[in-house]
């Protein structure tokens, strides 16, 4: 089984911390193939780049042209999914939607810690639209833009595990989130200090977009996520 | 004042009578500005065009030299209001909002009557992130893709009233909506027909974004809709 | 275009400030009338002063004998619009629904800022009612009687300022709402020193009044708001 | 212990019908009043009689001279029980809450069977507000205005089981509820046909007030319903 | 009339204060029989403790000979009362509910009292269920164990009225609900110093109860608690 | 990695079938361990067995002495999750969950179809407790019980099939689940038939568990879920 996972910035350094994420949870038998976006910022921290990285996921995922079983959006809150989800037959499984799922699993209510204030309407817009967000104890700041989680790793985990805490003895979440793409791989260390399951979303994605393969589950095609009607296109796709 | 009307779609006599709806209801002294997506598709019915027509209604308005006073995205259910927001101090108005809006104005629940059942996804869930779904009775498919309004007029209505019809009789809608920049035009005789307020989104645009105007209103720029922190950009914009 | 902007309570130096916030914005071509009811308490701070002022705005209205284009109700969070609604077929607009209307084109999320805290459960309560509450982040009290607003604006516009910067922090409000017909005014202040936008609703119900006018929108007349049925009544009107 | 039962129309044969229903459900030793306004409608059928009835009902029981230790306000949906709550600190029961919260106890869904259309707007409103909303599968129109159920009860019991029985098999209710103080008496009948509990408010309200007082509660006066601020009134009460 | 008060925990000295404080707010012809499980555990503050109450509660009414009119599941939060209303045709009253319900007459908004952290989640989910919690503003814990509750009253006392003074300044309640069958008889006491009404779930069924009685009204049998259907049971009832 | 899953009834046929399905997607390296309850019901169709069953599985569990890494809870619907994991560090999956958290990856909107009409709200239930309702388009019932599927899988498809169509072009679902344990085995029948992506819980739960144990993750054990406290149990467990 072969499974893409986009990453939704061009941070290269970024999407090969996403792919190695994903191939240490990955079954035998399961190719995890990471995609930079062909174009787009350095990093989505708000909807600007948020927007311009969904059609840059779904362009680079129409470029790709070997066979796969499955897609992984690895931007958390980030636009787009529903467009992926119409132009595949295969599952589309995003970040934010599998870490929300995953930690229903594991407590009565859930917190996500993501970087920027700026970003916690959005991931809370995406977890309503989703259907995910009545558990959903807070979203949280820790206060580190994108870029900052990887020029420092250690400061990034303090951050996280300070909102963690705060996390669990305010707003009562009983699991937390890593609300980006970018803390993939911070699960352990935030686990350790938090005293509570710590979900990353890469990883979470990866189970179940290969348990969905697994079962011969696809996408439905009956009415919101149909093929797209066949267009004429003006500009499109840029040279 | 000058109003931008920003079409979502590339059909140039389609931008041309969302301009001609809003200037009809303009005020003496607002000047309206239609205007096309440099790229983009011929009709947006479904999340994969809606996408691109969001970064391009942005890269639209970016690419427009002469001062202005607010933008109108002129597209029903359609993504980017928020990318807009961001980019811009001025006000921004979708035409969904500004149409929901109005309607519950004038009655106690209202109904959404727009073209194709894979639109209505997409639509109610732009109303419930817009915060504006409590009131919203149903929205309802005429069954006719969005070219097909300009191609017969009278088909169209003859369509849309029979949905209006059922959502007054059947849903408890008091109000109906045009759900479709395309509809622009038609709501007279809609309304003569149907028996209840018709809303089209476009003049009801017009008027909330002059108001907001003479207010001294304009995008609130603590949070969610800050200016995009400064990113690097790959391979954008198009050359 | 005749606008009749009702006060809620007898303090005719109320109305009088409430009619020149509304001339203020007034478009040229339109003329306010502000009206004070007949009957009624000097400040609505309550259920039984509101309910009284919702009848007693009804049939001030319904006294009025000139011809007029829309109506105007001055009170925040007070109840009775519903009852105008069905007298009347020209477009009713309520400070309260315009206001919160209005702070949703502006920002994710608004708060509003009343007089009393024994006020913010009624304001609450119609927010819900009208379908607007989804994206109220709070209802903050100032802690000034209604009175007390005019007997000292300065004093007012600090008790505001002090809870809208509450409401920017801790409740992630992104716009104000002044919550109170006598607070006309005082918007432009707390603006300066709130930061973020500021939305008067007597402002904002005169553009849209306005808007609703140009458009030729009326109320719907098929259900909840139709004319009341023909009654026979015992001691009323009062001689 | 007396409890008042206040009619909120001015047919003096449904007050007294009213009355009969409070007083044949009512224990040993209490005693019912049965009031008709001072003013108002000769029934409630719309907002604007149901606002004129809010205030005439509180000036009726501010007008009561006697002492007693509860108040049903004994109207479907109608407005102006936080009025009465301000105004008293004996307990206030309105018979919509009343026969909600009782039918919650008997079954998962309960639907409410009203006179006409228009009607059931306003309970819904009321019905929500009260937070008694949420497990309401439906409320429906007879079609029979208020005083026809006087005129022709068989009429009456036969309309009622017609929409009992549609909510029993589409809306899965389990529950009816009379939704018109004018049904008073009529459910027994309603009953025997439906084959599901039926609840009539009138009966309901009084043994919640009962049950009210033998506890010793009274409203919270801390905050919503705190006792009116004293007020300058003009032209009121009427002469 | 007999009601059965069913204690949810095997602590014989915590099922007859429950039968005290029944028989105290009982009508004079009513008689309380007051049941210990069983089986089960000596108090339940957790989910496994409750399933197991839930099915010891309805195997001790299903093992009681004498005819009773109504029964009530006399445990806070507690699972089960589906059951019982499935196995019953007289009504069944759980105290939360009760409780709650009493509550919404007396104020805008009410909070729970309860003992421990850990039952708050459970409170809030069988308050969603029941459809009860629109109007609740918070379940608090006071952090004594149920057991503990009996054993130092005053301290009990002490630590309910600190959360309820919390609930009344910190999150808007105006009454305040003991949210524990094992506080039965402490009302009196935290209302004195609380300052606002305060509901003990064990009065407030009694009282439903025999209204429910006195009205004729029995557990709808079309649906959701429609008598179980004939099974074979292995290894039960215990021997 | 071994899996128990445990069935809700008492019926050793259906184990065995809900252990085949479990095996069939299993991983290689995963064991199955199919459990029948040491006591209950033949079947669950109502809450009284669905109780009995919640506190048999728990029991169940607590009698396996062997080691394992995550439980199943192989019964739609049904009451007792909350205790397993309370009991349990490891992950424990009910198939309700899993099914609805599987089909929002699938599609905008799901329908669950389910056995008798009397299951539909405990359903419904539990899916809001689980916080899984609001992409839920409608859980509908086949009419058939729970012993029935097995004895004509046919006929038990024909009547699934028919209200997935209905589900489909009425409720507009876009994702069907089969709502009762004992439909294991049926998914790929009723998918070919019905044209839209069909999930059973089974096999979706113990993709779901195979995940979690592999990310590492396991019940949170601050709150909700922490471990019993010790109790003094009365007559339990049975001999």
């Amino acid at each position: 089984m072969r499974i893409l996972v986009v990453n939704v910035n061009t941070t290269q350094s970024m999407t090969d911390s996403i792919g190695r994420q994903a191939s240490a949870v990955a079954s035998p038998g399961t190719e995890i193939v990471a995609l930079t976006p062909l174009f787009g910022a350095d990093s989505c921290e708000g909807n600007y780049e948020s927007y311009l990285a969904a059609i840059a996921v779904m362009e680079t995922v129409r470029a790709y042209t070997e066979p796969f079983d499955a897609v992984i959006q690895a931007g958390y809150g980030e636009h787009g999914r529903e467009g992926l989800q119409e132009l595949l037959d295969v599952p589309v499984v995003d970040i934010t939607d599998a870490a929300a799922s995953t930690a229903m699993f594991l407590g009565h209510k859930y917190s996500v810690v993501t970087t920027l204030d700026r970003a916690v309407p959005l991931i809370e817009d995406r977890l309503e639209l989703g259907g995910l967000d009545a558990r959903c104890a807070s979203v949280r700041a820790s206060g580190l833009g994108v870029l900052e989680l990887e020029e420092d790793p250690a400061r990034a985990v303090a951050a996280i595990v300070d909102q963690a805490e705060q996390a669990v003895t305010q707003d009562k979440a009983e699991v937390i989130v890593l609300g980006c793409g970018g803390m993939a791989g911070l699960d352990a260390a935030v686990r350790e200090r938090a005293g509570v399951p710590v979900v990353d979303g890469v990883a979470a994605a990866v189970t179940i977009a290969e348990g969905l393969v697994r079962q011969g589950l696809t996408t439905s095609k009956v009415r919101t996520y149909a093929t797209p009607r066949p267009k004429k296109f003006k500009n499109w796709p840029p040279a």
